[in-house]
């Protein structure tokens, strides 16, 4: 993520950008995550996201995918990738 | 991953087995990833996998699923999980 904030009109959405390498490049998404993740530990980091699929409307924007989780008794974790994994790196 | 080996009958597969919680059980996979990891290494790790799949034979047994891969330009990783994630825990 190269960026990431928790948007005034939402008390459960995180705003986050992901680079998704030359071919895609850069797209924003919203995910329900505010309630495990601050948006400061989530800025550097790389996660899978699943981009086929149409742009969901989030306030005055779009959402243009979905992150993946895994599901825990607490509620939900992010799948963190390697810090050095190339952006856009397809997951398959 | 609860057991991994190399078989002797190929040069490119690993075979491992996954404890995929009380519901679905233990399942023995194969993989084409001998080229990259070493039983040794995986033993312990929790990988994600999809099992909704035919099994596939593979010598005289039957491969029960599939790991997760990233491409990378050297080949391909696989996408290591929290070593406290549940056993079984769903990724969606």
């Amino acid at each position: 993520m190269v960026f990431a904030s928790a948007p005034e009109w939402s008390d459960k959405l995180l705003r986050y950008e992901v680079d998704l390498g030359e071919e895609v490049g850069k797209r924003v998404l919203f995910s329900g995550i505010r309630k495990w993740y601050t948006p400061e530990e989530l800025i550097g980091k790389n996660i899978p996201v699943v981009i086929n699929l149409a742009p969901k409307k989030m306030g005055d924007e779009e959402s243009a995918g979905m992150c993946i989780m895994a599901d825990t008794d607490d509620g939900a974790i992010l799948l963190f990738l390697p810090e050095d994994l190339k952006p856009g790196s397809v997951i398959r």
